[in-house]
């Protein structure tokens, strides 16, 4: 029999070891971890081996010592880059994790040139933008966690209104991962029912509002540090439905190449997840505001693109 | 029908919040979080929820505005307290924390005098003291969280050297939750084979002797910050064993009251959890030289106690 | 602490005793199976903890060998009744197991006052009805398993035609548990795309017939015996939901009190679970055609009630 | 990446079925089901689809047409055969059973001869050397299940007179699979206390007793039919073992090649499973009378293997 699956996590902070950790505790796959600073992924490992011996359940853990131990990964999540710090410039901090990514993108070509590739690192859709031009891999392996999370709140945030239904509420989420990110109350549904039918336009705008501002909402409330859990748990929501080959419809950060009108550009969109990366891209049919403002979303990621392309390639 | 079996937990450091989430993500009670920073406690819940929403699976979560709000907690989990700082005597941290566990513990007596508490607060087994004073509480409701997290550790490095048999190692740890914590080898068994039949003298002392240094070392390999998936685990395995009734046997601070012929002092020992807290004490055959090292741990816990008594109560 | 939440199960064939074995697999709840049997019921059970001793979560697992045992079931599932056997003529079948409904009424009614009782016993509709009638419960107290089931074969079929989005599929069934049950594929979506953007009519039109013969195909294809495990699971799915809490919207079978515009009938609709039972039942805004398909089926109930009023209470 | 790991099961019996449906329920495999009667296989696979779209954890699920259709299965678990039937003897049973196992022996060296053999077929030992003659395949390949779930209902019996240490108790049972099997109430532990501390000799023998006529005690009870649940799920844990190469060591009926002081006789001994299958035969050292009572059952195998060889091979 052919060795036992293995997804490689790059970068040891708390989204990182959150996601090994959660992997560890739901899937039979072998996991790697590399960080920048080794005795951390190390200590993150003891750490979360020792919390699998209280159980029952095992998973091989292993620090990544070099690159080259990337081989044999089917899948890779890179969680590392810096977070903006204060009087970084946003194009500072574009810069600083597009080499970041960069030097990764290298390591990953070098040795495991067939391994699906899921970024978290932001700025998300132009990292995923220099992965694909630093490797030059079928843009099928190659994509971005947003939208899996985005909706994901914006599920939260209308269960918090209706305070029913949980796990049938289904609210996706379009477009670059930002302030203009395109949520879909359209297409939202609460097990079968139009969003529309059940909350005000008053109430959707609010939770629309709040779900571009989610991430922010948290950042807030910790002062210090930036969720976790619920990224950590997006991306695990990635690697199984590629592993496990489940052709689950999920919104991914991938390359356009046509779809919804565009080219050369990344962004969010539905995407059929399989053991090949993206086996299909979804297209909804947008009305004239959602276009707008899918538009103006891509747009805004086109122009960090451009800036990578004047500065950076 | 009765209400849905509540868990509260103090304290949503990392410790306290991996705790929330694993109970959040593996059982089907409500949970409610408290931290001083208020704040803190709600964003860690955000994220939490949010994680849960990528799922289908949730679960009530909820953060406690006032003491008040620990009403109706079917067992309580104490994670709050600080870490020992720079320039902090070993005394200053367990008046310190003293003082927290007794603010707490007047809460827990006023509002949920029927709840079972877990202590993870450190120097464990002399907070656990703590709490059984301030609240006055039968002793079967009090215990603390250090014999399942060290006998995780032990089997880990058991495994190591072992390479087979994961789940199927027994390893139990005895004692105070400190340097001086007993490791029992003699009643270690591999899918029961003895331990002492499949590895050398030499390799079990190094076992012994990481298993006592365990949480050092990954202190060690982080730099800052202290471990926290395995505290968490197996905070979350106590919690599971009291609430579902279960009566397994696993190693926890309990006071002693003639059982391995000691009084009036908290140590790690054997017992059966269920739905009463400790449903009895198991008293294991130690050797004389198990008895000593019980017998120092026993003591040093004393010590504690003792500074306690003269400045504190 | 109060006990540990208890769900007494009714009736230790196929369904039954798959339920109880599903339950104790996934959930922390005590669980008690009475059959007229004894031997039967204490025969699966052996095996069913044997099952669990495998593994390392235990179930407490109990035979109940009166019906004074089902003293403290927080939710009761009947599983109990004969199948339609060579020669009966429908009517037989009615009669016959609401003798054995009654029975069980009395001695729920007389035991265990405050359950939540889930029935699974044929005919549906006309079995909720008599349970109702026979213990004189508060109507939310009392529902059928058939719309869980039925909806899971809707999204079944739906699945094998798009072959993507797993778990992504709702497929709401209305009406009485028959050949008149009302699929509701204007309610139906991909992971929020509108089933009928996806499939053609045609398509849709197959999928509705073979969603009302679903128990029928696997009846053929089996020969003798019928479908155990998707019941088991719907069953299952509808006692998590109440005994967590969840207020899941599910479609039961429930009396109806002018809902729809119904009196005096059981029927299936969408309704929230909770701990109390039927916390609420949702009204869909139905068209014309689904209001005529879903009388027509209300209609069929009707007439077995009418039957059961005749010959029986 | 390469293609999803699948398992094949020949048989759509309750223990087929069964396993089936818990490997669906709890692992990411494809599962294919193969049943001489198509119909059945067909119709078990509908209702555990089915039951799958109750919840949101997919599975592919297959039906095997063909022989053909074993290619690709990492392992296949073969619970094929008839029961003992009225009228037959001991050796009738054995004869058709090694009828059955030789041509589906046939069927796996054609097209799947790199897969993990697990037999569930008795005379279980004598299939197991049935399997290894008919495909000559590397004798690492090939084992049956039988000590998993004789241990398993032997800590079952431990259980019920402790009432503690639910998933803490061992026990292992080696020798053939029959009346002559060998318990090892030596090698039992409870949480690293050896049973013979805590129960009375007589206690013992009783559960040893108890253990040696459990599957007769089950038939007992259910008059028609035997135990399929915890056959499944030890069946299922051996399988979860060697695909997450988990070193795990289960005492599994395997070729002893010098093992032990046996030659070419196939015995239940504890193994380590990996992704090669058995990766480590255990050497335990047993006592005289365990050694007495392992050749008796051994012996008993023997017989059995004799008599296939003059009147079958």
């Amino acid at each position: 029999m052919e060795r036992v699956k293995k997804v490689g996590i790059i970068g040891a902070g708390n989204v990182g070891s959150t996601l090994a950790y959660i992997l560890s505790a739901t899937t039979p796959y072998e996991i790697v971890l590399q960080d920048k600073d080794k005795d951390r992924a190390r200590g993150m490992l003891l750490d979360m081996f020792q919390a699998s011996c209280v159980g029952t359940k095992f998973t091989k853990l292993g620090v990544i010592a070099s690159p080259k131990d990337l081989k044999g990964c089917d899948v890779i999540v890179i969680a590392a880059g810096s977070p903006r710090l204060p009087g970084m410039s946003r194009n500072d901090l574009l810069f600083a994790n597009a080499k970041v990514i960069s030097e990764i993108s290298q390591n990953i070509k070098e040795n495991s040139p067939e391994a699906i590739v899921v970024l978290i690192t932001n700025p998300l859709d132009a990292m995923v933008y220099t992965a694909l031009k630093e490797t030059g891999f079928n843009p099928k392996q190659i994509m971005g966690m947003a939208g899996v999370l985005d909706s994901a709140r914006m599920v939260s945030f209308i269960y918090e209104k209706l305070q029913c239904a949980p796990g049938q509420i289904m609210a996706p989420v379009m477009g670059g991962h930002g302030d203009e990110m395109v949520p879909l109350p359209r297409f939202s549904m609460v097990n079968g029912v139009p969003l529309t039918e059940l909350l005000s336009q008053n109430e959707i705008e609010e939770i629309v509002r709040r779900t571009r501002n989610a991430g922010a909402e948290i950042v807030n409330c910790l002062k210090k540090g930036s969720a976790y859990f619920a990224p950590a748990r997006a991306a695990a929501e990635m690697v199984r439905a590629i592993m496990s080959d489940s052709h689950k419809i999920l919104p991914c950060s991938v390359l356009l190449q046509g779809e919804y009108g565009y080219n050369d550009v990344v962004g969010g969109v539905p995407v059929e997840l399989g053991i090949h990366g993206i086996e299909r891209i979804v297209e909804l049919q947008l009305n004239t505001e959602e276009k707008t403002q899918f538009e103006r979303s891509i747009n805004s990621v086109k122009s960090l693109i451009e800036a990578l392309k004047n500065e950076y390639f």
